[in-house]
């Protein structure tokens, strides 16, 4: 039977397609004769030729801990003068291989932010050209565990971390060779600026790096950024401690939908119901009623908001805490605005090396913040907005975009990335925020921007039960669902204040990176639960 | 019509007993009447007679933080030597109040676990009758401001903290008022030892002391768990971090029931399902293959098992970590030896206070353990176990009552209430774990126990793709649950291992209390959601 061609388009072929086709085969076919022959001939070559490197390559059996023979292994970032001349063990990953000629290659090294140059050179005594051939063969990503003598060089490597020395490899082992990577580090690593028209580099879009999280995490800027999220709860915690908070654990199933119940996720609990908690609120303020007067948690919170923007999350870190006062909230107010000037300080004094490496793909403007906060009531931001033509009621909250000028014009006229705005109007914040006392429809009740985000979110709560369950009921919410709550502030409550963070909001926001997404490992937003 | 009488017994009553019934409330009514009349009399005299103390005492309007005076407050902690003769002020919680005849009153406050007496004398010039009446009547638990001076008393007050020193009250105001309590914090406090049949003290159980957590949380028994508690967490990062270690946050909303999926929540995620991460155990290694290769992670972590033991709890914090390791596994068991023993010091100095505290209500044997830990290998167990007359196979799990016995033996042996065991059976732990390289049925994984349970669990993991699936297979997973976690360690992995902490189980077995819910600010078991 004749064989029927197809075409791309699908379509049966015409009979002048099929002769030019199957004449591009002929040449293929021939071609592939000669590479064949060639290669036959330069594998026997190669099989006479003894392999003088046969011990100082390979790949090493999966390590099952066998052995435990304490060798030192050197960290790329320890590299220095005094390692000159002499010869280091270490294990680190293949960033990339690049052969030069047919005696030579140079392989970069990787360890999480730091990386090294490595040359490997044919020679007469130790390094065989079966090891070149091997080592030209490792796949970027494999882990290898390598050694050789480290040598100053003459012109600086700018691009590597380590740019005095290089490594010249006497011995190289494959520890776990990679597969073929969805992207390179590299492009995955690039500036937007790099994607030129001309440069013919692929951009790699979020979508697809979140599809490959394990690999795009293992780009410097994201080793970097992830450090940066932890430096930011190390930081919310050191200051706390020292004012002698204590660090709590609230439960994330709770029995009934407590905080109006329209953004919350129903669990099956075995044969009946649950929820998850979309904030510690109600239960940070129990606890300073349990006499716990100073109290933080870092939870992730949920909320089955179907919003799919910048920065949403179905899941995200709550930084938060709750303290009682004696006089006056802003007490409360002081310790969270030192709180964030502390964590602004410490992200620039601690890491400076994370905050430079992420600047090189993601460039922002730097991060300008007072030592002494500034602080805005609520109708000095109305004016503000009226002054640049907004047109907005007393007593309106803002719109994103509303948010965004005034971030704009309070950075125009006060300098700083960041402030601090009192006193919301009562109406447009939760039930249990405490009523200004003296200026009716306003609240003792503040948020703290950055960048012309709402970062914080907080409050002077109302301890008196009776009246607690007044402004419930005038909200509408049904009371059965927060009674242990409600009875919480019966045996004698003091009065207190706190406030909620967004850990990858800060993140976001600090390094102006646009999309929340970026700053959590492995983000959920209603169309993302894997992986 | 004739009122029917029943007794207490749920019958009608006969004539005589209604006759003596009868006799009985004319009785009553007569002395009332006398009781009434008496403090008329009282009330008259009292108003006539002027009250010079009206502005030292009553009740403030709910703080709604008018005024911010700066008024130093005194902590009970700190009231010392310096103090006496001169007047503090204080916020604090009335824990008692006792009248001693008509002219003075003893009251007891709290802060926290400290605690001071106060007297209030009345006298001609400051403090009236009126004003002792008002302190007489302040509720248990509730809040005052209250000033006075300080006394150095003649012998020693052994009810409180502060045992030297006495606060002769000028002025007392309440600043939050507390309703009748469902128990008395007294008897929250009470060691089991004090319920004998002739005090007549009522034992409050664990179930009520739960539905009123708020309250059963000011005990000083419960504040200082809990400072242990955060102790605990804080201990484990303040080594790790140390130990170049990352904080992670992974997520708890999964797309796949991952692990089995037989004690899995499920959760509604808009138009589809979802699932609660019942560990954070495929997250943490594949932050290891995206080369963060030192993580830790302090989360919830969820159980749908439906059992109501005394050490199982649906949520829980888990403390996790997971490292890449160079030659060995046991570089990871030396990280995570050391790290018990951070905390076991670490509690020992740092919390003696605490643990003095704790030990006043829940005494305990005081805890061993070993600068250099004890490590046993599985065999050995099943050989001091055989030794001890129990008939189990070479390749048998302990089961709980096994576990202790092992725990007695080894104290009895070794003294430590403290020890690791190495080389579990392979076929006892899950699908990851990395096979014994050398003995058959073995595998390179470990338990940790405290005073006879299990504390710690944790491995070497499989780093290999292919052999990953392979075992998972072998197991029954579903291999379409885990494939990006299959996928991850397609790219280069490191050999790794790492283990995984139940926080409150840790405090629970150091404490030796006896129930993890003790442990738990709320726990959450199948019975209970709530409060």
């Amino acid at each position: 039977m004749e064989e029927l061609m197809i075409g791309e388009d699908g379509k049966p072929l015409s009979k002048a397609a099929i002769k030019k086709l199957e004449k591009q085969r002929e040449k293929d076919r021939r071609k592939q004769e000669v590479a064949d022959k060639l290669a036959a001939e330069k594998a026997a070559r190669d099989a006479a030729s003894p392999d003088y490197s046969v011990d100082c390559y390979g790949k090493l059996p999966m390590n099952q801990s066998v052995a435990r023979l304490n060798e030192t292994r050197t960290l790329i970032s320890e590299v220095n003068a005094s390692h000159v001349g002499s010869s280091i063990l270490l294990s680190a990953r293949v960033q990339t291989v690049r052969p030069t000629g047919s005696k030579m290659l140079f392989m970069t090294l990787r360890q999480g932010t730091d990386s090294l140059q490595t040359v490997l050179t044919v020679n007469a005594e130790s390094v065989s050209k079966h090891m070149l051939k091997f080592a030209t063969s490792i796949s970027p990503e494999s882990l290898v565990l390598i050694s050789g003598e480290v040598i100053k060089v003459d012109v600086l490597i700018t691009g590597c971390t380590v740019q005095e020395y290089e490594l010249k490899v006497s011995k190289i082992f494959i520890v776990s060779e990679a597969a073929r990577l969805p992207f390179t580090l590299e492009d995955a690593t690039r500036p937007d600026s790099d994607f030129t028209e001309e440069s013919g580099f692929s951009k790699i879009n979020l979508e697809t790096r979140l599809d490959n999280r394990v690999i795009d995490l293992r780009t410097i800027t994201n080793q970097a950024i992830f450090r940066i999220q932890a430096g930011v709860s190390k930081l919310f915690r050191e200051f706390l401690d020292n004012k002698d908070f204590v660090e709590i654990h609230t439960p994330k199933l709770i029995g009934a939908a407590s905080e109006g119940g329209a953004n919350v996720f129903r669990v099956s609990y075995f044969k009946g119901c649950g929820f998850l908690a979309q904030s510690p609120q109600l239960y940070k303020q129990m606890m300073v009623c349990a006499d716990f007067e100073r109290v933080y948690e870092i939870a992730p919170v949920f909320r089955a908001e179907n919003s799919q923007t910048h920065r949403h999350m179905t899941e995200f870190m709550g930084l938060d805490m709750e303290m009682a006062f004696q006089e006056h909230y802003h007490e409360v107010l002081d310790v969270l605005d030192g709180l964030f000037v502390s964590i602004f300080q410490g992200l620039e004094s601690r890491y400076k090396k994370e905050l430079a490496t992420i600047q090189r793909q993601y460039p922002y403007e730097p991060f300008m913040f007072l030592e002494k906060s500034l602080r805005l009531e609520f109708p000095e931001a109305i004016a503000m907005l009226r002054g640049a033509g907004v047109e907005i009621g007393d007593f309106d909250d803002f719109n994103t975009a509303q948010e965004r000028l005034l971030g704009k014009l309070v950075k125009e006229k006060y300098k700083t990335d960041f402030f601090i705005l009192d006193k919301f109007p009562l109406a447009v914040r939760p039930f249990y925020t405490m009523p200004d006392p003296s200026r009716p429809g306003y609240s003792n009740s503040y948020d703290f921007f950055v960048r012309g985000e709402e970062i914080l979110s907080g409050a002077q709560r109302i301890h008196d039960s009776a009246f607690l369950k007044q402004r419930a009921e005038e909200h509408g919410v049904d009371i059965s669902t927060i009674q242990p709550y409600i009875d919480a502030f019966k045996y004698g409550a003091p009065p207190h204040a706190g406030g909620g963070i967004g850990l990858e909001r800060v993140v976001m926001l600090y390094l102006d990176l646009g999309n929340i997404r970026k700053t959590s490992l492995f983000p959920r937003d209603p169309k993302r639960l894997s992986p």
